[in-house]
Formats: C-alpha cells, sequence, structure tokens
C-alpha cells in the first residue's frame, strides 16, 4: 500500500504546525504536505522541511483566495495525485484580534472577514481537495472489515466549542461563534454528500480546547492553568480522535476528549 | 401608551410585504417601517403606503451597507425615537437563485454573498436598532405581569428548517444552510446580550414553512400542495407566534406551528 498523504492547511504555527511534527514523528511513512498563506514568513515549518527532506513539502495557499485553492489543488494532484487526510486548521477570532464582547464591537467587514477564513475557506479546500480524497488509500482512521464502509479519505474541520449553538450560554464573540456555527453546518453537508459517495470520505468537526496558540492568547489570563492545553497536547488528543475515525462517525462535532458536542 | 412601532426589513415582496400587510390591518394603531433596497422599484408597497396614509412609512436600506443601516436607524431615532419589532426578512438562496445540488456549485463568491445578506445582515440591524428596542414599549408579544420580566423590544430574525443543522439529513443547499445555522447563533448570542439588558429585548429565529415566494419559486414543483404555504398564511402562523413572545421564549428557534426547532 502506498504511504497515506496528509494536508495541513494552516500550518505556520499553532496546532497546524503541530499536526504536521505530529504526523511526521509518529505516522511512520506518511507524508505531510503543509500549506500556510506566507511560506517565506514561516521560520518553524520551514526548519521542519529541512529535518524531514522528501516527506514534508510547503505549498503555498490563502483559504480566503478560490484561485489559490484551485491551483493547490492541481499541484498536489500532480505531484501526489491522492489524499488521506486534510485538516482544515487556520481560524480568526475576528481581525482585531479581539472577539466582540458587545454588538457595539460588532462590523460588517469584521464578521465577513471572519467568515471568509474560518468558514468558506474550508468549504472551498473541500470543493477543490474531494475529488482527491475519494482517490486516497484511506491511511488514517480505523477501517472497518466491511468493505463498503471502509473510506479513502478525512476531512477534519477544527472547530469551537464556542460555534456551539446549543452550548452557548455566555454570548460574545459574534463573528467567531457565527463562523464555527456555519462550519459545522459546511461538516454536516460534507458528511452527507461524501458519504453517499463510492469510495466514501468521512468529514467531522473538533475541537482542539483551550489552546495556548495566538489565536486566544489575549485570554489566557482567565483560562485554570489545567485547561489550557499545549499544541501538543491538543493535537495527541485530536489525533486519537482521528486514529479511531470511520464512516459511522462522521458528520458530527467532537470535542478533544472524544465527546459528541450539541450543535 | 403610544402607538407600536414595526420595522420590517425586506418588504418590498414576499413574506416582508406580507408583514406590513399584516400589521397594518391587524394591529390597530401601529406603525410600520417598511424598508428595502430599491423602493422606486416596489411597486405594491409604494401603492401601500397610500393605502394606509401617516401609518406606513418606506424607508430605503440595503443590509450588506453597514453605512445604509447606521443612517436609516438613524432616521427612525429621529421620526419615532423607538422601535417595538423588527422583522429580518430578506433573504437570498444563493446569487444563482439556486442553492447549491452538490460542491462543484459552490463558490467562495456565492457563499460569502449569501451570508452578507442572510447573515451579517440581520446581526447588523441589531447593532443599530437594539438601542431603538430598548426604548420601545413593548407593544408586540404577550407581556408577563411581573415588571423585571417584561420586554420593550422584539427582533425576529427569519431562519429555514434548512438551516438547522440537526434536522439535516439531506445536504446540499450549502450557502443557504450555512448562512441560516450562522444566523441561529446570532439569535442566540443576541437573545443572551439583550436579555441581560434593562429593558429585556426578545430575540428569536422562526421558520416560516416552504412558502410560495420568488425564493423558493425553483422548487415548487416538488411540494406538495398542502406544504406550500401562502404568504399569507405563512405571517399568519408567524404573527401568532410573535403575539405570545415573552423572555422565557428568547433564544430560540420556532417553526411557523409554534414548535422548537434542534439547532
Amino acid at each position: 500500500m502506498a504511504a497515506p498523504v496528509a494536508l495541513i492547511q494552516g500550518a505556520s504555527r499553532g496546532l497546524g504546525l503541530e499536526f504536521c511534527k505530529h504526523i511526521l514523528k509518529n505516522k511512520g511513512p506518511a507524508a505531510v504536505i503543509a500549506t500556510c498563506r506566507n511560506p517565506d514568513g514561516a521560520a518553524e515549518l520551514r526548519g521542519l522541511v529541512g529535518q524531514h527532506p522528501g516527506k514534508l513539502t510547503l505549498l503555498r495557499l490563502d483559504v480566503t483566495q478560490e484561485e489559490d485553492v484551485r491551483g493547490a489543488a492541481e499541484r498536489v494532484k500532480e505531484s501526489f495525485g491522492r489524499l488521506d487526510l486534510i485538516v482544515n486548521s487556520s481560524a480568526m477570532l475576528h481581525p482585531s484580534g479581539k472577539g466582540e464582547t458587545s454588538l457595539r464591537d460588532v462590523s460588517a467587514q469584521g464578521t465577513i472577514s471572519t467568515l471568509m477564513t474560518n468558514t468558506v475557506g474550508p468549504l472551498v479546500m473541500a470543493k477543490y481537495f474531494a475529488p482527491l480524497l475519494q482517490k486516497g488509500g484511506g491511511g488514517f482512521g480505523l477501517q472497518p472489515a466491511e468493505k463498503s464502509k471502509q473510506h479513502s479519505g478525512i476531512i477534519i474541520n477544527i472547530t469551537a466549542k464556542v460555534g456551539s449553538i446549543g452550548d452557548n450560554g455566555l454570548g460574545g464573540w459574534y463573528s467567531y461563534r457565527m463562523s464555527k456555527a456555519a462550519l459545522n453546518m459546511a461538516t454536516r453537508n460534507l458528511s452527507i454528500e461524501l458519504g453517499r459517495s463510492r469510495p466514501k470520505v468521512v468529514c467531522v468537526s473538533l475541537h482542539p480546547g483551550t489552546v495556548n496558540t495566538d489565536l486566544s492568547r489575549p485570554y489566557h489570563k482567565n483560562v485554570p492553568k489545567d485547561k489550557l492545553f499545549s499544541t501538543k497536547h491538543s493535537v495527541n488528543c485530536l489525533m486519537s480522535i482521528i486514529d479511531a475515525l470511520n464512516i459511522e462517525k462522521t458528520g458530527k462535532a467532537y470535542s478533544w476528549d472524544g465527546t459528541e458536542l450539541p450543535w
């Protein structure tokens, strides 16, 4: 069987970078394609390429530019011909760096920018990369014995617990919450469309916990220390979930500990 | 007590136009502010102004333009000083007029346009009009006896059953479904922020059923006749729900028959 291929979108830092490290370290022969907006500025990721020659490929991709996504998918098709896993990792809290604490902070432009990166980006990724996932070898997840239930690829959309409408008791963070709720709908829709196809592609939303990244940095002082995860811990948890994914589990949102999140 | 004031956004046709007619006919002294993108092209709405001089005010407003919304709120403030009800009614299925049947039909621009009108528009409306609703007289809904639980105004976001993530078993219509899921999150957030304020503003999402409007026209042939509502029937149902709204019911999504929709 050919070595699995994983594409990590938003890989220059935070969770995306950690996913690259984790797969390179723990997934034997798997190849990793790391995408980010500005490879020239992604020093740590470029260093990683040096450490894993031939196994880690860097690709420029801005999810807010549909032509970028289309072009990147063409290049992956030419070089690899298929994919086993995509992790849509890039996200912003708000262009200002802070979630809206009240309606006064809301702006149409801020909300649209957030939706563009967090929601439309992953959807457009699915549009162009789904055909490659349908050609995948099912190298991630747990394949059932029954052939008709096996999957060829997996799409992971990184969501957030605050994107759960039913769980929302505090309010605020309008743009971010709305972007993740809409992303969860995209996950659900993708799981339906790609779950009826043969071969099947699994799609789930995963909540990484509150992770020590730039996105959440302004709020770290409010988070109890044992609730603020390192990217390493979070990705360890998320990869455990991914390792157990199959078509029966598609179309849902899971938290880092494997529990299902309400919509 | 001063006559109630209702603002119907997206009033040139369909549900919005019917809300204007219904309130003018059935809500005695209530004044109606009808907003639409292009009043010059809204012949039926202009005719209605002629039939109800002094009770129906026409206001140009494009929800995709934040400056428009801000300006309209200033004009309503000057002329009325307050509001009792806002109905956010304008929506599109997709700029093409048809919901995406598969990923192939998805485009970043189409999704963003749909989100702009269906989701960001109502949120920006809430930003600028909430202060006027907080000055409202609570002329719509059912006020409880207990004064601390009374509301001054109501925001209605017209959602759709296909915007329920949990109810989504068919897939497709990516942009529309995502826009309504995100709108439901906005409803939830608004209910929290405006429910803690004094005076309180109620905010709910309402699903009008499948209504005989331009939005759903391409799909009418697939809808059983008794499931395809006239705008009049739908608005009758929705106004029954609105008439019974209070702060206990805020922050949820209801179908035309009063049942609660899952997120």
